[in-house]
């Protein structure tokens, strides 16, 4: 039976889809955090080169999915830029 | 027979559900065009306090979906927002 994979994937974040993308929402108080976080986003990316597959937002969530490098697997680039980011959601909180 | 409705709508959008929004995709050529057209939305959302219930974006599109004000239909402040939308995206593209 197929079984959704936890182990060892980044705190918060799962796999999804096939080939598998790592997905995680994150949800906020107000529209103001909400902004910060994105903005804190564009510049990880700036900084990294690296870029969401996709970033789907409103008022009070934003829900991201990462994919990896052209016909590779999910590995410790993934894992590393959704950890950053899921610091830039606490970091953006305060 | 159901039609899509086009009349009177802001170009280049359509609508979309149940009850209705309005819904448009942007593309750019470059991730520079995509950041340079939402960094213009969310100052014209800060501007008019309006925002998207939806935005939805990769490095080079960017998907936008605008409803109605609480319990109301899609008016002319939608389609006014949806208008200004549009011209972002023609002034971030040069």
């Amino acid at each position: 039976m197929p079984e959704a994979r936890t182990t060892g994937l980044p705190e918060g974040w799962e796999e999804r889809g096939k080939p598998p993308t790592l997905f995680r929402r994150f949800e906020f108080a107000r529209y103001g955090e909400t902004r910060a976080f994105l903005d804190a986003l564009a510049a990880l990316a700036e900084e990294t080169g690296l870029h969401p597959q996709n970033i789907n937002f409103g008022t009070t969530y934003v829900n991201i999915t990462l994919e990896p490098a052209e016909g590779g697997a999910l590995g410790e680039t993934e894992y590393g830029f959704a950890m950053r980011i899921s610091a830039l959601a606490q970091a953006g909180g305060k």
